[in-house]
């Protein structure tokens, strides 16, 4: 036992949530629910599954797993597996995972979208599909990698999941329980009212926040603007700091609800080009107060 | 002497740097000038000028001013005269007090245009505009009033002079020495540069988070959305509850340089918009992955 490890497990209960649990990609998302549960005393044994083994060997000194594990093994052995890696590839490592599964075992995912990745589950589990409960944790940060990992991520944050048909009650529960061990609340949603919802409250910010700073970047005078942004832009654009590969993911996985909800913020945009463009100052007041008040009543700080 | 004023004023330096300080517009910006120079101790007696008879005397209260004044007496009794309205204004204040500023009256404002704001001043002071020096504290928040006056908010900030050819040196010398009392960094641009720079880091991120947050809370399920909203939303949209009135002006005053971002930032919104369309996945990333590289490399956390 690390010396790391042994600093964040304060005790195991004596019949934890989680005997055996597998992370398969241990970043801030897999690392962060690794954490808690061992904060909370509810897991066992954490396996952690990744292409990088520098990676996994840093979770390990971090004490965030106790062992990296191939897909195989990792299958073989636990009782629950967090695949906590960019959406897009989900549908291949179910797929390599599934000649190797428990049957007892339960699968669920940490994905930003769900409709998309319910079909690939379909797709490489078959009749299997009802091990996997998808679910998405609305928690994250502009940092990565098993170094952002925080036990306390998920305090006081909704965690969403979208049950299948074919989900058994007691898999759901137990996925359930494994988020509110973590801290978190958890709520049941459609699949696709997940996504329509996520697109304009999660995905869209991240859109506009990425566009508005590649644009300052690629200015010819970049740095001399970049020398004078303050507070607002620094608060603005921190999302456009997380992880490209992740956010690739997540644009085309949910291209069709992001395309929508775009349309409608440039339709927006459009009457502020052309208030300005008549020097319309009431129409600009309007549309300024409107969001002013909105954002006033979201008491959520 | 109130209470309030006790407790904010530490001491007066014998030769304070301002024996007399008029602020017209005692609010976030003003009333934060006011306290900072006052801890400093580098102001004699404050006069404050404001349409709100109310908040004048809530702004006395906080020990932010000494007395409330008209324009008329703070243009014959002050040393210098700063300017915290929004900038539709100005012209209009700065006539009013002309045919009462003393001769020796150094005169500058807080507004976040200058081309507009230099233009309104000399048709207002004809020529006695070298009495006024263009300013901006490139500080803000989303609060606003006396009572989110604070005397640090200027600390380690950026104020950016904007010096006229008819400015005295010991002018603009002496409102240098006012932000820096303040704790600020003072530079000097001209106007022109200024306003393109600051509708670029400034401007656009108020109007995309302002569209943004307007189009949220016109959906029908606005509710429902801003119910899953996070922390990235949170951050993304504080800016969005700034004072209607002030970014109102500001899109106005700046309205053509402003109109210039948002064509490249609409560009870039087509680029996003296309590769979703196409399905592609490398021309996503290559665009997500410019803006985190240029967001990680802005450090000013």
């Amino acid at each position: 036992m690390t010396r790391a490890l042994t600093g964040t497990t304060a005790h195991v209960a004596e019949n934890p949530l989680i005997p055996v649990l597998a992370v398969v990609g241990v970043g801030l998302i897999g690392g962060s629910a690794a954490l808690a549960l061992r904060r909370a005393g509810q897991v066992g044994r954490v396996l952690g599954v990744g292409r990088n083994a520098q990676s996994l060997e840093r979770a390990r000194d971090l004490g965030i797993i106790d062992a990296a594990a191939t897909l195989q093994q990792a299958a073989e052995q636990a009782d629950v597996i967090l695949l906590a890696t960019p959406v897009g590839g989900l549908g291949g490592l179910l797929a390599q995972m599934r000649p190797h599964l428990r049957h007892d075992a339960v699968l669920t995912d940490a994905g930003s979208t769900k409709a998309e990745v319910v079909a690939a589950a379909r797709a490489a589990l078959g009749e299997r599909v009802g091990q996997f409960v998808p679910g998405h944790p609305v928690a994250g940060a502009e940092r990565s990698g098993p170094e952002a990992a925080d036990a306390a991520l998920y305090q006081r944050r909704t965690v969403i999941l979208t049950p299948l048909p074919q989900n058994a009650p007691a898999a759901v529960e137990h996925v359930r329980a494994l988020w509110q061990a973590c801290g978190a609340h958890v709520i049941d949603m459609d699949a696709g009212a997940h996504d329509r919802v996520l697109a304009s409250v999660s995905h869209m910010p991240h859109l506009l926040a990425a566009a508005y700073m590649g644009q300052v970047a690629a200015a010819e005078d970049a740095a001399g603007r970049l020398a004078l942004a303050g507070s607002g832009f620094r608060d603005f654009t921190r999302i456009a700091a997380g992880s490209p590969e992740m956010w690739r993911d997540i644009f085309l996985s949910n291209r069709d609800a992001l395309r929508v909800e775009l349309a409608a913020v440039r339709a927006v945009l459009d009457e502020f080009e052309q208030a300005m463009a008549r020097g319309d100052g009431p129409a600009l007041e309007a549309l300024l107060a409107r969001a002013a008040q909105a954002r006033r009543d979201w008491r959520k700080e």
